[in-house]
């Protein structure tokens, strides 16, 4: 009954607001030293699709029996090459996360759930969705700032990045022994590799993405790695230091950014009116929303 | 003066046929604990072109002053990305190495030799090219196998996998002290992530490509990390126990891989009568072939 009672009993304990906390499992692990980003324990995929240039991280805790996982920013098109994927690793996927209401592709969270029970990768309770509360989207489980969601001995923490939608997360790996090392940031569209993403629809702000990069990812140590929700020029990766000097808009001062971002001229998403409806429940609109 | 000894003394040092080797410096650094894949002296970027699904790969070694830098199968299209991207990480590029004369793009490598003096990034002597002697292409310096390719402390060897075409070599990075661990390979067109390069053109042979992968590929510890040239799903990154177990067709015995290769009535290659004869000649065949 130990499997039941790890991923079944309240594997999310809430202490008081901020301090939210998501256990996968609370057992203790044979521990290595945390000395990169593969140390043995941490399995890490960065996933392509190619329509959206849409990125999609699996990452998971290798050192512990179930090598618990969790897929960020899953999409719809590719969630078969995900599943599959995890299913040859061995890994048990037991979060979909995302890092904000996409506009331009449609989360893979509800099918990865679904095709889960087809796929009979877990039998028992499989996987759960993961949002910002703040987004107002449907899921499993809401997270709010300084939440910290664990699979296995790893973790990642949450912090508030607004300004491209009003409900965008970055997630980014803990800081403490026996976790990654450089530390990774999960940046969805708030900062890209050399640039970011737009902030005229769905609640976005010019005035707080500026404010949420600086003092939400520019805080942290310079070696972290980047990886961002999108990328349309081929890059996988970049890191704080990099992108401080680097960015064409984020390097500059305030009143430089919000005039950039003004002036950008961007066409409508083109996805944006089915995407948007349909990443509000999970990516699945035409079926039931509990699926969530 | 140290500088010109570092990069014009004889670099190149020939000691006998199958021991060939490449050093950019003989100098000794200060050597730190080499426990993963990007422990602090490994530089590593992935770099994706889009139309031709082309992987670029940017090696350097950031513990030594002068962070000499090398570049896998760059494409033309992007070689003023790459570029820019060398020059802001603050390397000194020394190669631009190919893993076999492409049919589907054209080389960067003497977009960028050119670049590199355009930009002036490097003044003294600009990068070299590399390419196997079996490929029977231009360039500046043939590697043979067993010979060594060193950029800094690191360096890469060389392992004929033919097959693809008659000249495939794959870059594998060292076994020892102070080496990247786990390994990586950069397996060009001869082991793609759960596939492989086609074998029906430019001296291919299926007989030869299973040999190659069987055993030099398969024969790298489990965790080797697998660097192909090219992806079509979305992968960025595989290794040699995987694809033992998930490949479609090397996972297989050999007639079986053979019958698999014979039938996969693929349409001619768009690009192979541009492509290969420019990179035959470094991808210059416009200008000088001396700038190979």
């Amino acid at each position: 009954m130990l499997r039941f009672r790890l991923f079944e009993a309240p594997f999310i304990q809430s202490f008081k607001p901020h301090t939210f906390l998501i256990r996968a499992q609370m057992g203790s692990y044979s521990t290595t030293s945390s000395s990169a980003q593969n140390s043995p324990k941490l399995v890490f995929r960065q996933l392509f699709e190619k329509e959206s240039s849409t990125y999609t991280y699996l990452l998971a805790d290798a050192s512990h029996p179930q090598k618990p996982a969790l897929l960020i920013d899953p999409v719809d098109k590719t969630a078969d090459r995900d599943l599959a994927l995890v299913k040859e690793l061995g890994l048990k996927l037991i979060y979909a996360i995302n890092t904000h209401v996409h506009a331009d592709h449609v989360t893979g969270s509800g099918l990865i759930k679904v095709g889960l029970k087809l796929l009979n990768l877990t039998k028992f309770p499989g996987v759960r969705s993961i949002i910002s509360k703040a987004s107002n989207a449907k899921a499993d489980i809401f997270v709010e700032p300084g939440d910290k969601i664990y699979f296995g001995d790893i973790f990642l923490e949450v912090r508030a990045t607004p300004g491209h939608t009003l409900g965008c997360v970055t997630y980014v790996t803990g800081d403490g022994p026996n976790q990654p090392q450089p530390r990774m940031a999960f940046t969805g569209d708030a900062l890209l590799i050399r640039g970011c993403g737009r902030t005229d629809f769905q609640g976005g702000s010019s005035d707080k993405l500026y404010d949420s990069v600086h003092s939400q990812i520019f805080k942290l140590p310079k070696d972290t790695l980047l990886y961002p929700a999108h990328d349309y020029k081929g890059f996988t990766v970049s890191t704080v230091g990099e992108e401080m000097l680097y960015n064409p808009r984020l390097s500059k001062d305030k009143e430089t950014f919000k005039n950039i971002m003004q002036n950008l001229n961007l066409s409508y998403p083109k996805m944006m009116d089915v995407a948007v409806p349909a990443n509000m429940v999970c990516g699945l609109q035409e079926t039931k929303s509990e699926a969530c």
